[in-house]
């Protein structure tokens, strides 16, 4: 059974250390979490700002409810859960698992408090200490804890995007870290064509690469036909170009509907771009607050229309994941990374000229759907990824807030095509020109 | 100008003691706001329930602002605002003062957080203290002033409901004060009639008795037919009566736009009422949490449209706001008010058996509409009251959340029909029985 | 029972005679009703502009349906209903009768087709002219068939209203019938200002006055103060003058609700006027198709808050219906109506000086709201108009889509604060000028 | 530039009939566009029965400016709009050609009249008769008089479809056609699995194929694993047991945002079914008027999440579009389509045990994406297909409302994933069983 991500994917750590060196490795992922809310008040973690964006306290709580579900409650001896309200209140999505508090309703829970949501992860942490030490792990649950490690580093990512939301939102733009560095030192490097060979091509992760969520296999085969895709992401001086073109003012760029959220909306540039008048410089909205627009760092915070609109403004076009993936898995996954404490991506200005992780994520041509032979793991587990395979698009390649260690080439993140509030830029791809 | 409230109505105090008296109260006043947030954390005061609540910070803060906006900042030499921005985000709805931030996101301010809002509150509260004491205070001001002490109790109330409503949808039932005493301890005391004299009767607040709102004026004659009003408002266990005889099933109760938010909201009881299951007895959430629902106290969170329809099932109508005014103003104001930090209705079991003031709004038949010979205040200030004179229903009495200093037999609350989260309950009242 | 408007205000015609001389006027009105169809197609009678507006089609079905409802089936022996699921079809509100079709989707019915209703209506027409002639008529009916007649009228000018606002959103803007005479020829007659005297007036209607709606009486004291009332409506020309001054640009000037209605729907001139550019002149959508503004007609299409807005930058206010009914009461009910074939109010530049009749609606500052002692009929009927009574605001005169015969000094109409598609507009009152 | 679909796959036709042979062949489709209205009233042509639909009034001017538009005005000689403002009313989509009449309001046309439309049709058709014939038509035009023919047919489709739709709302049940032989008089023929080879095949139209959407080439390689397809869509009888089996209740089965859909409209069985009461026979709204669910036809108005949660509990899953077309191309285009007049899908219990083509369109599991190497034509044309290739789902096959001479194995319709009034079944396909 090669498509279950829990049982041949996962084999329990061999060896006495091995034991020892996961509780390790889990215990640090989840300080690494903590470490994110350093320096917010329990109001910064308790807001939500908009119905797909959730209050930090709901991600630590809820990340927290995930080993406690599926780890803790079903498999640990004697274990008694911190409160049971919490089985209902910080369940996200898992109909299997039973009722749950409403999404858009995370934001109204001033109870439990933070402190109460810390101590509920120290309640949690030390029964998982004690279990693993335990050693009666099954040697089942050794994915699903595998698994839960990979989902918090999952929600460090939406801890920050979400409160880089919230702060976007707030007339006094505060900022989550000290400031950056000023703007503008240096213009990007140049962008240059990569090729995508020609031929059918083994793609998505094996079993033997390790771990991967289930959404990443199957590998299979695919034709591609030759191609070629940019070294890096799009630059703010680049699309800037674009804004200044009319490009929010051009329909023969956009899809249908595209058009029509430009025009609902009044988008005329990414999301948080602000200037004080028409022709004044932009400025940005970031986790360091508000500051001039940097030509040279990946635009940001763009839907996945603005995306195909830009593409078609260049003469090109957005890349396919098979392309993107075809490609990427030949450079090392360099990049800004959640530990960097940035927040925000990095200007391309220094550091390698060709350019796959990190910093942005990248839409694709792609609309998020299985691979050939997919199918998800039995139980409310299965719930992970398979359920949301319609009208979403596939975004490569990790942003400034992914965790370094959680990126990989076959890593497969979706959003709708309206979205623009992850770290969300764009890459260019061409057909192959003879 | 009889009709200008803050200049005929609110002379200068007289004599040395005057200012100081007045600085006493008005500090006294701003005291008792703070105390009501006690107990409770930043997020409790942080956080938006709906788009007609507003969080309990921004109440402590907008209460500040309109010192600063009307008072300290036009007229006290030399004072410095505490932060500009504050001059955006808690102005509440002056149109004449300029532009603020969205109603339906004040929820979404973390910062400035609760401290600062205390911070500034002290802030202002010494330079009004300083103010005050330099006598430099011109005499048109000193009607502000006392609009700004009444303001601010009108806040008091609404910190309170406010609160009440972000806790009843919080599915942890948190409280804000230690538990009530047991209910169901005693029935409640019959309801009589008392009788409404026919004739021409002088209604609304005169000039010559003190502070009022520029609504409760001028005074004003008006006809009214015999008629009697109940003696007490409506009782939760009479209102249940009407919910098990079906009343919210049965159309012919209600208006034809209550019908439809019967059907449109599935509303089967008042608002916070709840049951494990159909027959099950009822429970209610309050400021105290989740308790059985007593039948003596007054039924309270109920819109226009429920009080209406009870009305009709119980062969009677509600009370026009003149009857109301005729028959309240010969009892004193006796009741459940904010000071005695029950908040919520108390049971009528003893104590009077003629209540008018405290404990429930009651909904009256009249439409908020101006007084023959209304006219509002000059400037922004004259946006106080008039401009919501349209499709809001009267509401007298007062509530357990409102200060017993707050109330007066002539004082006209308004709400439109279909809110619930106020303590708004009903009274019963019909035409003369020859 | 003076309060129930079936029986004692409409005794039995007497005589041999009385009978026939009602069939003819019941038969005079059905034909009305038609003609007001003529020139039309079967498609110009089908459609549905908006939910609050239903198709002519409907129209003229409903109003047959109220006699099969109320008189044939429960009353005419042997009657066969025309189609048994035209009572579904056709009910517009009565809860008591059963189900109906929802109203957004009345036009969604091409069938049954104009042909079919034109034979439905001869079908009842039929049998009621047989019925009535057979003297079988029980006593108490009569009064419900003189409420079909009135009942019938009242939707003959709901067919205008409905067909003018289909017409005013149609890009070719077709034309009821042909066009008026050329705008602008000469200029209103001045307004005057009518003393309303103080005192204890006696208002509604009394059951001896002949036949009313139920909302009308019963006949009341109320206590008026000295004020004064215009003796005809504002004219376009005056209202153009408020427009050009930026009256939709001034907060100031509106409730709040009314203003985020501006806001909201960026009202910037009432409804049905056009410009080709800022500063060119206005023209208007009429049933007579696109035609130049004459500024000596009445204003018309303005909501109660235009009409508000517009009344406190003249300095003056609405008047009450109180008022209002004091003085039109003096003067005959003289002015355009549908009779004239017009469909739209006429320039009020000969004729008499003092006009409350016809041509607009007038907005009142009356909420609506029964009378004292008002009591609503029992069963069915009885939802004919009190069910209506929160949240709208009264409307007096009639107007130039009002039948002559149907309008007296006592009528009440009512329609929410925002509508503007009625032949709606104001006349303005001020307190009395010592 | 093999991608234009315009010039290289569309050559003028050759020699002296060609054509007289086109004129004959475009004149046949746009009779048969008007033969589908036989028996419509002009209400019936009038109604929009929501924003998706438009009225066949609509239509049938619609197709006719295409020609106008496109054709006639830039090119024809002399040629004389028929009126205007149709330039206006009657464009659906392209932004390039100006404004047009919003698309939710399609249905507030009374006017021009059925009659006038018709007339327009007429107009338009004489003038194509006759440019045809004169033998100016440019070679560039010819691909577009091509497209203008294929577009009428997807508009008579659309016809149906929209009529059907307005039909089915109307509590009259009403009929386009006479009645459809009785449902259930023999059992489906049982479906079988096809193979699908493994490999790398071309798919897609190639321009030597003749005339095709710009959205079906270009012919390109893609490599399928081996897998297999169900012989014929899902029948009436095999969906009810998905039914019964209570899918609709069962979160499970569907896509998360499927589910949210299910849960807000209260989905339990495909559109247009209805049974009186639970456990009662279902019946369906037809073009023949309400009858008895044929268990051996099609599934027929089922959205793409309903297709997919049937596939998953039938242990399958969706085809790809690339699966479809290898195997569809394989058989002939036999099955239901417009020209039957049955306007509904027919049981299939004889003729071809393999069936891909005609009855119902059958949802496949990919997202509409262009074809690599796909570039939309220059200008406004351009805007046929391409704008769309966003948030919708491929279809293939046609249905009973296709013209025969209008499908093909490489035609590639869309949807949105809710959509359900389209004839729009589902086929099953499963991976390779060694």
């Amino acid at each position: 059974m090669p498509n279950d991500p829990h049982e041949s994917r996962h084999l329990p750590p061999a060896g006495d250390g091995a034991a020892a060196a996961f509780a390790l490795r889990l215990l640090t992922v989840r300080r690494a979490t903590e470490a994110l809310t350093r320096g917010l008040s329990a109001e910064d973690c308790a807001l939500q700002s908009m119905p797909d964006a959730s209050p930090v306290k709901w991600h630590l709580a809820h990340t927290t409810w995930f080993f406690e579900q599926f780890v803790l409650g079903p498999h640990a001896p004697g274990y008694r859960p911190f409160r049971v309200e919490f089985g209902y209140l910080f369940n996200s999505y898992y109909e299997a698992v039973g009722p749950r508090h409403p999404r858009p309703q995370r934001g109204l829970l001033s109870r439990p408090s933070l402190d109460e949501v810390f101590a509920y992860r120290a309640h949690v942490d030390a029964a998982l200490e004690a279990f693993i030490a335990s050693g009666a792990v099954p040697a089942p649950l050794w994915s699903v804890l595998e698994l839960g490690l990979h989902h918090e580093q999952q929600h460090q990512e939406l801890i920050l995007t979400d409160l880089a939301h919230l702060f976007s939102v707030s007339p006094l733009a505060p900022a989550w870290r000290a400031s950056l560095p000023p703007a503008g030192r240096a213009p990007a490097v140049p962008a240059t064509w990569l090729d995508v060979p020609e031929g059918v091509h083994t793609l998505g992760h094996a079993v033997s690469e390790g771990f991967a969520f289930d959404n990443e296999g199957p590998a299979h085969r695919v034709f591609v036909e030759a191609a070629q895709v940019a070294s890096r992401p799009v630059s703010n001086g680049e699309y800037a170009a674009f804004v200044a073109a009319g490009g929010y003012r051009d329909a023969s760029l956009w899809m249908s509907e595209g058009w029509a959220q430009v025009q609902q909306h009044g988008w005329d540039a990414p999301a948080r771009w602000q200037r004080d008048a028409d022709g004044a410089p932009w400025r940005t909205r970031t986790l360091a607050g508000l500051r001039d627009l940097d030509p040279a760092e990946p635009v940001c915070h763009l839907s996945w229309f603005e995306a195909d609109a830009y593409a078609r403004f260049a003469g090109a076009r957005l890349p396919t994941e098979a392309e993107w993936e075809l490609v990427a898995r030949r450079y090392p996954a360099i990049g800004t990374f959640v530990e960097s404490g940035r927040g925000h991506p990095a200007p391309m200005t220094d550091g390698p000229a060709i350019r796959f992780f990190g910093d942005v994520w990248e839409w694709t041509a792609s609309a998020y759907a299985p691979y050939p032979g997919f199918a998800p793991a039995a139980g409310a587990i299965g719930e992970y990824n398979g359920k949301f395979m319609a009208n979403q698009m596939v975004l490569r390649g990790g942003s400034c807030a992914t965790p370094r260690s959680h990126i990989r080439a076959t890593y497969r993140n979706f959003f709708p095509t309206h979205a623009r509030w992850q770290f969300s830029g764009v890459r260019l791809a061409r057909d192959h020109r003879r």
